[in-house]
């Protein structure tokens, strides 16, 4: 046990930075929050509710559910990796000022997750923007290319974890590490991809996404730090505070929501870091909602496709199928907030044995 | 580090005890919940409304805020103390007949919480029913005969803790312990009463007292754990486990409440833990938000006093005031679970210093 104590005081100046970054990034957040969602209204960079249906045809109940939210701004993700990055920049420059002896930019642990967010927010605020003149015909960059970019960026990261950091194994809890030589490849493409979009259909009622991410790099961030990746472990606890500042004016009723640039980035850094931390078996574990999510659309159309437009779900993904039947939308949200805490603690636990 | 990991896996049989319980208390409570709404509908156990705030003058906001919850079942309570008993027992059972290699009952470390929880949880019930007859005139245990008691049985376990078990410092972070001899005995009663006390004063929104307290209950899991007490961490997450069944059916639409019988008890317990765990200091910081809202109440009430029943809050206590500046019931629920997660993190953190 005193090892365990010692371990922890060792670290105290990696705490402070850890502990400083998340508060500093919450308080940052919260203060400029408002004046984003300013300018997005006086910008009317409002939502567009869908017309399609993610299983392709005419969203009627989607509608008769959420015709209130047609206007709400959108891309209140800029407050999320806007506070990361400010926050990365400042530290950078107090420690190259040796006001500080840490910066949150560090080549071996956090250019790549930073990279990742910088790339993948760009792509999501594309896609926003496009959605905003689409005016409810073709929206966003249509949803080929959109997956293709992204595809493309996963291909990118997968090559440079592969050839470059020669990472060509995954981590088993319990059992120890399996090498899968050149399979590394599509695996970490397919988890940045799925992570990302994963992420993004969860992003439907007010604060649901924003809730469990915030719980998901929490839980990073305590992985991150008992692998001894200090500063990861601090660039995670500031992306969680600066999704908490966002998340105190996104939950209901929502003054914005994140939009495609906060669901997309979030979600493929998510799976960066875990990528990092050689969580791939934890990393479902942790984002199990949004999974369930995921597998829920995948039903829906494969039931549809196959049995003749049945249907399995009253309408998908899963938090509107609950909401239609008859659950008010906080307690959709509080639920999922509960299962997500669950299963982010036997996530963490799992990740130390 | 790897001393780190080494104490975790050499707890490892611990670790499926407090995780064991934590999952079976909550599929216990979250099972046996709606079996007890409709026990509490037959024998119409409903909330009856306050005439008078708690600032002593005819209850008008209050009524207009809540008059849709009257009639809701209370008493809720019993599921997460019958639950944690329940756990109890059967793991005690279990381990004498030597199935298990643990029991949750440890002499040591449970002995007090346990009896702690059945005797507030009594002294609940039966201001819980005294409520209920009073319909609406002298209500529950009359103020002065409720807080006697409570003060009584706090007196009682000071003089436990204090003779009996030799308790006389209290542990201040960063700094070590501060022997402060026989006033550890008011002190001890102090916080037991204030603390089950505040948690009663925090339990008017719907999910608002079982959400902070499933996170303060989980924090002296972590601490306890600390600690090398094993059992009183596992006791800790079967409590949080209990309290999360009951949340489910908590959460706005609120099915029943928890009533003085949860409230009273469990912040009592809660106080006994922080006190066995030597986190006098930590404990309001863990319980921020029920030390801001029980602060709100007794400034409103001095203000009155002082100021010729000028008042400082539009209602008190707190979140009743923010309801009343326009917050939705549930954003006022979900800001003050935010608040609170960010403070039982930093409470946990300053433990381990």
């Amino acid at each position: 046990m005193n090892n365990q104590i010692l371990f922890i005081t060792q670290n105290f100046r990696y705490l402070t930075l850890i502990f400083g970054s998340l508060i500093l990034a919450f308080l940052i957040s919260l203060l400029l929050a408002p004046q984003l969602i300013k300018v997005l209204h006086k910008y009317k960079i409002g939502k567009q509710l869908r017309d399609k249906a993610s299983t392709g045809e005419e969203a009627v109940i989607f509608k008769e559910l959420h015709s209130k939210k047609a206007g709400t701004p959108t891309m209140g993700g800029i407050i999320i990796w806007g506070t990361t990055l400010l926050i990365v920049l400042l530290s950078s420059l107090s420690s190259w000022l040796n006001f500080t002896e840490h910066s949150l930019f560090s080549r071996r642990e956090t250019l790549l997750p930073i990279f990742s967010l910088i790339v993948t927010a760009i792509l999501g605020a594309i896609d926003d923007y496009m959605n905003l003149k689409g005016h409810g015909k073709s929206k966003g960059i249509d949803i080929k290319p959109k997956f293709l970019l992204l595809t493309l960026f996963a291909t990118l990261g997968s090559l440079w974890f592969y050839f470059k950091l020669g990472y060509n194994s995954i981590h088993i809890p319990l059992l120890g590490d399996l090498s899968i030589g050149f399979w590394y490849i599509p695996l970490f493409i397919f988890i940045i991809t799925a992570t990302a979009n994963a992420v993004n259909i969860t992003d439907g009622l007010d604060g649901l996404a924003g809730g469990l991410l915030t719980m998901c790099f929490f839980a990073f961030a305590a992985i991150a730090y008992f692998k001894g990746l200090f500063i990861l472990s601090a660039f995670c606890t500031v992306i969680a505070g600066s999704i908490i500042g966002f998340l105190w004016f996104n939950i209901m009723p929502a003054k914005f929501y994140m939009g495609d640039t906060g669901a997309i980035s979030l979600g493929a850094t998510l799976g960066v870091i875990a990528m990092m931390t050689d969580s791939i078996i934890i990393l479902p574990i942790i984002g199990f909602v949004f999974v369930i999510e995921t597998i829920s659309v995948i039903i829906q159309i494969t039931s549809k496709k196959l049995r003749n437009g049945k249907k399995v779900f009253l309408i998908a993904p899963l938090h509107h199928h609950f909401e239609k039947l008859g659950w008010n939308e906080a307690t959709v949200v509080m639920r999922f907030w509960i299962i997500g805490g669950f299963t982010v603690i036997l996530g963490i636990l799992l990740s130390v044995l």
